[in-house]
């Protein structure tokens, strides 16, 4: 088939009251534009039978595919299923390998399961069973009245995982789409978007297909390539060919590709390297470390941190020399380098990383909120230290300076 | 009247490409909410004739009123007026007013107006020109076929403008909004949804006027009660009324309402109660001290943490006797009360908290992923220590670690 018309209901009062943003909805259809199905209708209706049963209808006469999400928990005002065994008469049947799994997670942890859960099994006849690897509630494909129907949890966390691991690849085989889109992201940290828009205006500004298009995220920016073709292989040769004239003109800030983040692009280096790290963090409060973390097997290169967030545990637990305190404040080039060199003595680790400065909202030690000092100190005790002024409330503050250290790390590492 | 029936029609096929989220539609959901309107469906519709004028067709039908939003720029294809002029049949005409400002606002840029810009001065045959304090389109209201139809432009800073100085005035006139709507968050944690459904089942079932909604989210579970009445008074007395039949049953996991967090109650107590915490943290990896910095003034009741990922520094960081994790192991009852009386003495402070476990996905110490030990030392010493089976990935591992710490801190200090 040459076009495939595809529509999404989100199902759930809350998003009706406004309690919470359709942010499924945009995911959803981002994936499916990717895949080259033409999203027509959004629709959102509360837990209520009649306007369920009502707005499948609709649906059903107009889409090839609807997906819908939310409406499939234990509890009563779950009613996606009921509303559309209303219009379809398909019967509902347990299936077995849910209420098996269930059973098994209520045993781990030691609860017992109320009746109401079992509803979370229920399925129709003759349909697809989609295994959530991240919840309990599967998702469902049925193929009913010339209309596929996709059914999916509304928890996001959840629906990703069955979009990702089992409708997309489902929706590749069973239709044959004729144009494919590709994309590819190009990440780069260390440039402004209006810098790297600046540089490359002329590129974007006549290019039709690959599109260019700059997405500017917290503390670093990235270039969608899409290319339209006939086929993959045609489709990545259009995006190779752009991506080397990116390159010519910015390819220095260039750290990795898709889905790779800064986070992990050093801890790659510092594998690589056979180098570890611990932290001693006073305004991030282990937000670094927790990042580190984030990553598999970060044991490989991360021996710990020292959250040292009073004055009083830079000395007892790092024993930064309070003189040095007392002289220069915490908020200083001499603390942040005290701070790095004496986390790589107690976390022995090879290279130390230390943040101090002001999250605010208050000043500190008559310094405004923003004023950060990042020191790293690295294998032969050389200490390379910046001083920066961000802007924006508490939280802000401390994710840009721990976004800013995985610059600094990425750049130091990479030379 | 005594019900208002309204729906929300977002213009833009960009919303359906997914390359913005429909953060208009959650807005103005919660401003109607507020003023009694009953919201029953959000449609999204591209830029497309045919179809904006049958998602038209369809509102009017069903809805007292139908807000619109998008599609009233200049471009050609902002075709939002064309498509109702094309159910309604009504007349479109040129708003001297907003044709002057226009002229005022390029005269003052020293721009020449192009002719396309005229087109935003359009409006329908008697209808109300809604002044647009924040930008150039006007907002138009217009009374047709028995429905009000309220059109906006898509740009959220100037739809919020024209809303809140416009449109819900408007109403609060026309509709004499005989009734209310009030909701109260009620937050419980260390129950889950399906057993708080459970024990509520009853008085949920036989619940109309407030009515109730359980909510769950990660590692714990909100109840929304919504009451309807002539005046807030009597709607709030409706929920006080249910409120004390709910914590009857389950009072005991109450912890507290509407935008509480659980990190901001247990931030509380701590601070009531003058102690003092410090974390150490292995798998966690100063998840939870970064959550309780998020506090402002943390530095009230949070002394640092101890981040230590390898057995090594749980030894050179905490002086953990390296001969209880030999035998033991560091996935261990003993090893997570080590370190919460460890990370006491060396940062100080009153209470201990430690994390110790797997977080995956490998598992660790033949012990399997999600194995967790969270171990408090209050300030007698006395350890109050827990092994959980966490179910996710790596990082919901993580969180509900932290998640539950906070519970378990909750429960320790409101004693």
């Amino acid at each position: 088939m040459t076009e495939v018309k595809a529509e999404l209901v989100s199902v759930g009062t809350e998003l009706l009251l406004g309690q919470i943003v359709n942010t499924n909805a945009a995911w959803i259809s981002e994936q499916l534009a990717e895949k080259g199905v033409s999203v027509y209708y959004h629709s959102v209706v509360g837990d209520n039978f009649n306007r369920l049963a009502e707005v499948f209808l609709e649906a059903g006469k107009r889409s090839d595919i609807v997906f819908i999400t939310g409406g499939l928990g234990p509890t009563e005002d779950d009613l996606t299923r009921e509303a559309f065994q209303h219009i379809s008469g398909l019967h509902i049947e347990e299936d077995q390998g849910t209420i098996n799994k269930m059973e098994a997670f209520f045993a781990k942890i030691n609860r017992t399961m109320t009746p109401n859960n079992r509803k979370q099994a229920h399925v129709f006849q003759d349909s697809k069973v989609l295994h959530n690897s991240v919840g309990i509630a599967p998702g469902i494909i049925v193929d009913y009245n010339k209309t596929l129907w996709v059914f999916m949890p509304g928890v996001p966390r959840e629906m990703k995982a069955i979009m990702t691991e089992e409708v997309l690849p489902f929706l590749k085989e069973t239709f044959v789409l004729k144009t494919v889109i590709r994309s590819r992201m190009l990440r780069f940290i260390g440039i402004g978007e209006s810098q790297l828009e600046h540089n490359l205006r002329d590129l974007v500004s006549n290019q039709t297909n690959p599109t260019i298009a700059p997405l500017a995220s917290e503390g670093e920016v990235a270039l969608r390539l899409t290319a339209k073709a006939e086929n993959n292989q045609e489709a990545e040769q259009l995006i190779d060919q752009i991506e080397l004239k990116i390159k010519k003109e910015v390819g220095q800030y260039l750290y990795g590709y898709d889905n790779v983040t800064i986070e992990k692009t050093v801890f790659d280096l510092l594998k690589q390297k056979h180098l570890t790290i611990a932290s001693a963090e006073s305004l991030t409060g282990g937000a670094f470390a927790s990042k580190v973390v984030e990553q598999g097997g970060a044991s490989a290169i991360f021996n710990g941190a020292a959250v040292v967030y009073q004055p009083s545990s830079k000395v007892s637990a790092l024993s930064v020399n309070d003189e040095l305190i007392a002289a220069h404040g915490t908020v200083s080039k001499e603390c942040a380098e005290a701070m790095a060199s004496q986390v790589k003595k107690v976390y022995q680790s090879k290279l130390g990383i230390s943040f101090t400065g002001v999250a605010g909202p208050e000043e500190l030690e008559k310094q405004s909120a923003g004023t950060v000092y990042i020191s790293i100190c690295d294998h032969n005790n050389k200490h390379y230290t910046e001083r920066f002024q961000f802007n924006g409330d508490r939280q802000t503050i401390r994710n840009r300076a721990v976004k800013k250290a995985f610059e600094l790390l990425f750049y130091h590492l990479k030379k």
